[in-house]
């Protein structure tokens, strides 16, 4: 584990006791446009103090729960496979002791990992996929493994019925005849909780859904997006599902010169671990 | 007096011909997180040089009005009771000459001084409240006046029945239950305008209600704000009442990157002398 | 041409077979408040690189058009009328050969000299004008052809009944006299198609419309502007009309610190270039 | 006079008896990279206060000089000529009544109209050049009055050999070749104090000649410079000369980040003020 | 203890066993320009990662060595008198524990309850004091406790005498007269350590000793400072005395946007770190 | 090749034509601490037009030599392999049209391959390393290959005693044991040309050898560096050698707000190209 990290605001539960577990993931390797989501477990962190740790739209406190922040996986540079290796095993373990997690990323391809490592024990698992950008595509620059290829990875294990997208505004054209002809953007959410029902649900959030004024911080602001309340408006309706982890991801702090978006990805992640 | 000021756009008139009294308080001594609204006032003013002084809105002009800039209080550091002593007996000198005064901070706590002062005049004062924060804890890491207890020291004055809030979105669970138990919150403002009627009100406006999208610049942004519009037209609104001071708190300008936070600040400031 | 600069994405396809042509003009000497408005276009060109070349919104693609960005209009600095002149000569030349041009500001006083080549091959232009500003000075600090007169100079050569502005939210006394005098502002898009009809229109898009917390990047940001999605469904709407031209002005890339102004900007070129 | 202003610290002293007077010239309408040193005046006046009055290196205060800071002189823009002509008749007057003018830039042009004016009274005025640049370009991009053909314009006026540079370490072949003929750079002080002797010296300091890592601040930094200290100990030098003005100029707030710049700009010119 | 830091580099040894220990002191409530050097513990940890564990200029490790660093004191604002008995109560703990401590400000003030607690358990302590400004103030605007009167206040406890000083090169001429006076300044280092002998030393380190240059993040920057190899060689000369404690003051990483005067005062702590 | 890049300034002759050959290699997979070395060739060239193209300190101008900058190298992401084999391949193309190459990172680990690439053409290649780091670790975090790594790996290729190192001031116990043992630093550099005559010699410049005060945009700042003039002198000494390419690493635009790194990484660049 990294030295450089100090638990998200109170989560310093033991780690048997604890219902969930955060995880910071800094892997960055496949940024094609602006690097250094590396840095954001560590940045959010900090940031978390900036904040009460009482919710009111859900009128419940971080403190009446059992978290755990174990720290950033130690990384190192240059070699992908190894380090998705490395992510699934890790998440393999926690899985193992019955704990929900909450990763923070890095870039999304860490997503892949994760849920190669969930479907071991949810094999029928949904997963509800927020984000600017598709990801959809079979390659990019020749590599079919990148932060621009991951759900359609994800697809390849799961199928696309299992996947429900929201807040896509930017993608190939073969993307969104993918999207198109699969149904998968923008369904009506309480249509989703029917088809969904009980069946265990995964949630990665890439930040950049948001609109750039609210979230100028990740390494490909796409204009157009939508607002923080109604992100958490989203999530809210979600939290009825069995969710049994979820991830936040494409904070790129050294591209936030305000410190909003930390901020903002910080008030996502404190509600994300009172609604699961 | 300071000498780095310069007076607000235009607002150079003669104080004794003047209706309004513009006076900045630089004083940031119990911001917990990102110091720095001591530099607010003069930011302000500079910024105010990038604005007409014609309010489309109001369809009316700064010109048309008698204002007097008198720049800044001078404050030492580290001494916060006799700062707070320092403003409240200015705040009594203008006011003794029957001006309305427009505070611009530096942090919240600098509101508690002038409603002392302004109570004296008009005992039955009410207070309109904006912010993100409630402000209505009773001790902030041990000290009981803070700009976190601003507004609970200020309704042992006036009683939390003469209190309005607007924008709340951050508190603990126990400043929830008071503002729940009170109906504080984001009460219908034409119902607020029947109760006050006439008698005298102060307004002030924590700048961080703003959504941090529009307002970064900020020393605790909290997401999930309103727009600049919203607030303007709740302004707007209370116009009509007999506003007789307000304050503009919390601009940390180095925070502020792209300088638009001290706009923001700026125009509303312009609105607010228009309407007063 | 200026040696700084490479195409915008994918707009690289020979002058004599394209459809549309882009120049980027990197004028900014009337620039009051904040300069740097010439370094524009390079830094559009760049960020478009971080964008896809299909539009979701239009279900289209740049790569199915036909345009060849040619660079940068090379101007010195200092001597307004000889620039203007030189502007003028060059859209002329681009006209000549029946293109249509997307020009890329520099401040918005480049919008003059266009139009008035313009004028030459369409003397029934109609003006669509997107700003923050009225621009209907008659004289700003005793110059006449400036930034903050520049439609005002038109409105001379064309009449204010060929002219139709959106988002202007500061200005004048004077100013909005006309505006409301003349019924400028804001009107119903599609009435405002039906009286152009097939005439040739010309459309352009001073950034500064934007709200500041989309837009910061800018030499005079105005709070209370418009959205993104609001701006692109505007000239959704007018994608239908006869237009002949257009340019994007007003960014300035030194006020833009998280560089998603910059990504605004060629987002909307996007679009535009695929719309006209 | 542009409202936007404050005096450098301490320097309020009545206009009749002040020996010397500071004007703000907030031109910058040449500059050909990175503009913006029309905003120099005030924010070195802004950081002034971050100094103390008291120069341990020449053990004199500034407290015990009489000196006045008159402000910016307003400008339009874009009309460089007219511009020049305000400088050279401002200038006119205040030497009139007898008084060392210490100018603060704005870009390097605004020296060509002080020289102009300086030469009226003072035929046989030297100059001292204190610069990075050469300045002696005949033309630059087609003009001939430019921040790049200063001194050269300077030189037809009063001679190359009344001419003496420090710094020089950019130019053309050609300004090489000049300074080179003309034994122009570097010479040594004290045989310099030498020929000048009594006779009326001016001095323009353009603050690049400041390693960029002391001064990164400007329009057109050149990495190789000399450091604060070989600066001020050159001015130290030269303050026994009948000093009868000075300027300093080319300080780009835009592009000082951590404010260094300007504080660098701040104490060099209150040296400059005890010195003269 | 304050939640939100993590250890310097390997300075994590078991309390007990320890010789030296690190503790952050984030108090900067009499800053009187640009505050913030509170965030500066947390900060240098963070880029104490970036820097190995060996000097070359030492030919030693910090692995070497038994260092704990117990993180940073709480504090809270706004009370000055309670915070200094603050610091003063946990240092004397310390001390009892026969511990040499490296102290990392916030602001140079803390110093001065630092000696008060070394002075019961070493009544004889030299002062050795690195600084550009002399902090010999007798008061600022009227408070007698604060950063600029700190070596003042000492000097009353331990006698000018007993006080070095390097590096000073700001002060009002009061001040100057003092150091003159009493031969405070820049001293033969290698006299000193003869004055000294074994006698028990504390070593101050302001930071902005150092050329604004090297280390533009400070509070009140002061042009024509020392470099970083010729700060650590005088430590180096120094580290023969016997000193038995340190502190590192007045880093601002706020108005330190390239990181770099935060990586510089790791690197000085580090250095000290081994040499005492 | 990448489509964003422009030509280095007036390197735009015929690649035929040309002497040396300009490219730039984007490639920052293995930084560990701040990444984005990736922009680093563009930023460069853009800054080139800052500069002049004489060189007073050589006398000569780039004008009058036959420089080709063919652009970027088009690099995936996270697949270090096969990045490195790519490289190689078009440095072996380059060189075997007989041009000296001047690469731009991008990171260090860059002048891996391309020194395998010249060892085919030059088998007994001298190398001079410019850096602050040593670069002689075995492995980094398990990695063998890594831009710490990248001179032991060049080691086991061409012997320790064809390398000599300067500026070298951080890196582990181990890697100074080398350094010593081998007297690889800092040796006369006359002493160093006669040693080496008229042998092949590849010169690689680690920027990060400078002062951060100088430099501060590079990914691992270290205090304690050398100016900017004494590493051009440097290079002056050493261009009488017969250097058959060289390479320019580790700018990290993103960490350089104020722009000045760039720009010294272009200057030096101007400077290489001439003397070589």
């Amino acid at each position: 584990m990294n030295p450089i990290s100090n638990c998200f605001i109170e989560c310093n539960k033991n780690f048997d006791d604890s219902e969930i577990v955060i995880i910071g993931i800094p892997y960055d390797g496949t940024s094609s446009y602006r690097p250094g989501s590396r840095f954001a477990p560590d940045e959010i962190r900090k940031a978390s103090y900036g904040l009460e740790t009482f919710s009111p739209i859900q009128n419940k406190d971080l403190l009446d729960k059992n978290i755990c922040d174990i720290g950033d996986l130690e990384l190192s540079f240059g070699n992908k496979l190894d380090i998705l290796k490395k992510i699934e095993i890790e998440i393999d373990k926690i899985i193992h002791q019955n704990k929900k997690i909450l990763s923070i990323g890095g870039e999304h391809l860490i997503t892949y990992p994760i849920i190669k490592s969930y479907l071991k024990k949810y094999p029928d698992l949904f997963l509800i996929h927020f984000d600017a950008h598709a990801d959809l595509r079979d390659d990019y620059l020749g590599e079919n493994l990148s932060h621009a290829t991951v759900i359609r990875r994800i697809s390849e294990l799961i199928g696309l019925n299992r996947i429900f997208q929201y807040g896509i505004r930017s993608g190939t054209k073969e993307e969104f005849d993918i999207i198109r002809n699969n149904n998968l953007l923008n369904r009506d959410l309480n249509k989703v909780k029917n088809i969904i029902g009980d069946t265990p649900v995964y949630i990665t959030v890439d930040l950049d859904i948001l609109d750039p004024s609210v979230f100028p911080g990740t390494g490909t602001p796409e204009p157009g997006g939508i607002s923080f309340n109604s992100l958490i408006n989203k999530l809210h309706i979600l939290s009825e599902l069995n969710i049994v982890g979820c991830d936040v991801v494409e904070l790129a702090p050294d591209y936030d010169p305000s410190k909003v978006s930390t901020i903002v990805a910080a008030k996502i992640i404190r509600e994300l671990l009172i609604f699961i």
